[in-house]
């Protein structure tokens, strides 16, 4: 399999003019991975025929697995109900769930009646899960062999199977079908013929529950460089791995995830989604932030006789403001970060609290020096900017500390994503309390602004 | 190893009051990465004694390097030249290469003068690759044989040379150490003994050069699922491999980079990074944002007339501003994360931008109307809700749609990472042609506002 990206144009002229078996030729050579690729700028009926092509020769479900998760509903949609439901009986059990996510609501049911009953049942217990456990990710194709065996024993089973994709460990059971332990391939090769995998096999493994959260359990493969993470069920009975690919995934994904909820955005609106269904999905975030944006003309319009009378304000509105909407939106990062790395745990948040708001502090000392200054030049009033400093100081290093700090940790209390809009609510909170704090100080003081 | 988290009093007692013995015998059992989270919260002192425990045991290289890589200078600034030497030297080359990174600049060239000339020559080679290259971050302990090795002599080799930590694939070079296959090493398990490697290896397998950026190795180890990636110079020779853990730490760190660079904030700057030191990486950014925010106040004070004449136009600016800024970071928000995850290429870029800005042009649409409804039930004044109306479909329109997309692609074509300060400066980019549109519209339409 040739790690080469196929040339699309090539690949488009040849679904025109050339026999199926000539554009099979052309890019069966290459890895599953590239050749997804090309779905992705195709026309309706060249993804059709590009299919069938994939399908005759069977490489249709490795191809699909590899494309963005995103892409995948809009390709199978386009498949008939008896092909995408021999497209799941061929795939791997794990795969064989991704498609099945990606298929409409009213059709799942329709393509899970197509299968055979014991495909069926595999399928409804992974898909039984809940979303976003491990349960629902890991692979049922482990190889799982008695304590007893040995070496030889365990390398003549292997033989037999024949290879299994995901292939880095074997795993120990008990009668009981209990996970006692794990031999990793390596130690397999240089062992002598006649010893036994107890006697070589690592007791005791790091292992995850099948209801594990997939961003706690890609952690652990992370901390503890893991190549796959056996799955046990409640009784330690092994039920499946997940292996360091899905982890990679898990991550990307998780990665994505954060970056995009703290602005507010749904993970699947994509460089390349189709415009009204990006429309949609950023509408309700946009609506949000209309209100929390009204917040905040609300509290000026509170102040509009300081306002009219003293309009050189008016200027220094937005300094306040932006720069506590960033300041918020640092610490705010900061945090969630740390939260996704499994660097910051409840017991250290207050110690995490305190450090993010003395940081504040201390810029907004210099901030607010820095924008007296400015003030007192440019409008030559030197009260302006005592009133300027002091706001930037309560909003930059008092409000921007606190909240950027406090909402993603109250966020993950509430058992709720600690990303989810914490950028749309920060920047809010500065702003309003950014102009509260600006504008009343100012009509405290307003006889020396005049 | 035993995956469990150790218990940190328990160890800060011991370390008080048992003997270096006891508290090894105690930690011993644990994986390097559960050790190594104790250092996170230990005094200086006992950073000193828990090192010399490790290092008498000849554990501390393993252990320091899973730290994450803020931690290590300030841990290693604790330990005198002779010992980091010597840690050094028992690393494994990658991660001696880490250490001496994390040594302040005076004190990198003594303590490479304490290293053996051979040794010293090796971390020499990797440090003159340029950082964040492949070549930096490689392993040179890889297994590599001719092609003519049988199944059975790879195998005894592999005896001859003991437990390899990194360990999944066989290289197989040629006389002149060109790189012309791997062996995974399943199939070696089940090759019978006479089969050479040529015969079962996967020819012309995925390979990186040692001056390709990690972050594009991390990308194809993640799309062609590898385990590891073997690294060749420009003449195709092996110069070593990276492997699928440090993968993952480069997805995170560059995960890390992209959300940290959008908002402004340094790499280093993490949740329990002592304050004085994020203070001081913070500040350059704030003054950039002040710099940008008061670009948005002198828009401002061009209309400081109109302003004065009709102030309740004050009152809908935070919202022009909000929204439009918010937005423009959605936006940016997509286009950086499609570029880190190598879905958008230049090619595309424009086709990009052209979805991006019609989906913000539908969003203001909607948002425009919404806000002069608003406007019209609170002020009672339709022409204030058209004004409203119009600003916000030119800002977060035009200006949030063409900014958001257009600066990180800017950014990227300039050498530069694409995230690098775009939250700041997309914000005061809407800010300021926010108020532009807003108070330049209610200027020229002045006589139907007031």
């Amino acid at each position: 399999m040739k790690p080469v990206p196929i040339d699309y144009d090539t690949v488009r002229e040849m679904l025109r003019t050339a026999t199926p078996d000539r554009v099979l030729r052309f890019i069966g050579k290459s890895h599953p991975a590239d050749i997804a690729l090309l779905f992705k700028g195709l026309q309706a009926a060249e993804i059709r025929q590009l299919f069938d092509i994939l399908f005759s020769s069977r490489r249709a479900a490795k191809t699909l697995k590899e494309l963005p998760p995103e892409l995948l509903p809009d390709i199978l949609a386009l498949i008939d109900d008896e092909k995408v439901g021999r497209l799941i009986v061929r795939a791997d059990p794990d795969d064989a769930v991704t498609f099945i996510d990606s298929l409409s609501d009213d059709r799942r049911e329709r393509v899970m009646g197509l299968l055979d009953p014991e495909r069926q049942a595999a399928v409804r217990e992974i898909i039984n899960y809940p979303e976003d456990t491990v349960g629902r990710l890991m692979t049922t194709e482990f190889m799982a062999l008695s304590p007893n065996t040995t070496a030889q024993g365990a390398i003549d089973k292997i033989r037999e199977r024949g290879e299994l994709e995901t292939f880095f460990y074997l795993y120990v059971v008990d009668d009981a079908g209990k996970l006692v332990g794990v031999v990793p391939i390596r130690n397999l090769v240089i062992a002598p013929p006649g010893r036994t995998l107890s006697d070589m096999m690592i007791s005791d493994p790091v292992k995850a529950n099948v209801f594990m959260d997939q961003e706690e359990a890609a952690r652990l493969v992370a901390k503890y460089e893991l190549l796959a993470l056996p799955i046990v069920d409640e009784a330690g009975r092994l039920e499946g791995i997940i292996t360091v690919d899905d982890v990679i995934d898990i991550i990307n994904q998780e990665s994505t995830e954060d970056m995009y909820k703290m602005v507010g955005l749904a993970e699947e609106d994509r460089v390349f989604t189709p415009v009204l269904r990006s429309v949609k999905m950023r509408l309700p975030w946009t609506m949000l932030n209309l209100l929390t944006a009204t917040l905040a003309a609300s509290v000026v319009s509170l102040f509009e006789n300081t306002l009219h009378e003293i309009i050189a304000l008016v200027t220094f509105m937005p300094v306040v403001a932006g720069v506590g909407g960033n300041g918020a939106t640092q610490t705010a990062t900061v945090i969630i970060r740390a939260i996704a790395l499994g660097e910051l745990e409840f017991s250290s948040a207050w110690k995490a609290v305190v450090k993010q708001v003395s940081v504040s502090i201390c810029i907004a000392l210099a901030a607010g020096a820095v924008i007296a200054l400015a003030a007192l030049i440019w409008k030559g009033n030197p009260y302006l900017g005592l009133v300027l400093a002091s706001a930037m100081i309560l909003n930059l290093g008092l409000m921007a500390g606190v909240a950027g700090a406090v909402i993603p940790l109250l966020l993950k209390s509430l058992k709720l994503d600690p990303a989810l809009g914490s950028g749309i609510i920060v920047t809010g909170l500065t702003d309003a309390f950014g102009f509260l704090s600006f504008l009343g100080l100012a009509t405290l003081f307003r006889q020396y602004l005049i």
